[in-house]
């Protein structure tokens, strides 16, 4: 096998993962999602504290905070491997629709670190965040849109 | 050279990329600070937008609009490296002096990629951000402090 091959083999697993977690939103299913993290997977969130390790009770109550599926796709996803250590970066565009019949959607950020144990590729590190105004009033900025960099 | 020694070196030589970014920002030196980014890094910055290269000048006036020195310290650095990857992630502690006379600080989380290129260590990606709350007010927490996780 030529190290090429290899890559492209690493990068379809590595696609496969977040392909799972688009699968496991649409579903709400927080089991399906929390197997493709390391227990001890570190989280930066949108949501305070600044960091938290993964919680399946905390992310199926916010599962269930929407009234269908939540949709999640990425844009310009850039996936930089080595040995048994990943890391994708990009943005994740994420709409769902609220219980006052309404449709949530932004753009964040997100650089995700991922960890080949017994050659399963799960996600060791998530970083999800949006920028902030810098006009004084401090609010989060959910309306942004990629732009080409 | 043992892998556990290579290991320990290879360790030293990521943190020290961190203590030239620690100097660059009490010296508030922009071009010492950008020597130590790939040219074509990708930044997820506090500011807006989403995404964006690196940029000197854009960092020299962010320098320029403290009154002395820019503090940085971390704290929980984890770093996982393979090859000629690393990833760094932790929290950082930022303190300045404004021109107003007061001492701005906050806390942040941070994920940088590093890639070494003929055997130096550069920073690939960097990933600051802190949370926003979730009260409704969408406003950006600059007071929180990293908890044991």
């Amino acid at each position: 096998m030529t190290a090429q091959q290899t890559d492209v083999q690493t990068t379809h697993a590595i696609t496969d993962v977040f392909e799972a977690l688009r699968q496991g939103l649409l579903a709400r299913d927080a089991v399906a999602i929390c197997a493709l993290y390391l227990p001890d997977a570190l989280i930066f969130d949108l949501a305070p504290p600044l960091g938290k390790p993964i919680d399946e009770a905390e992310l199926a109550l916010w599962l269930s905070s929407w009234a269908g599926p939540v949709e999640r796709q990425t844009r310009e996803l850039r996936i930089a491997v080595s040995g048994d250590l990943a890391v994708a970066n990009g943005f994740v565009h994420i709409s769902a629709p609220t219980h006052e019949g309404e449709l949530a959607a932004w753009w964040m950020r997100t650089t995700t670190l991922l960890q080949r144990r017994d050659g399963r590729w799960l996600i060791a590190h998530e970083h999800e965040s949006v920028p902030f105004a810098m006009d004084g009033s401090d609010r989060a900025l959910m309306n942004l849109e990629p732009e080409a960099v």
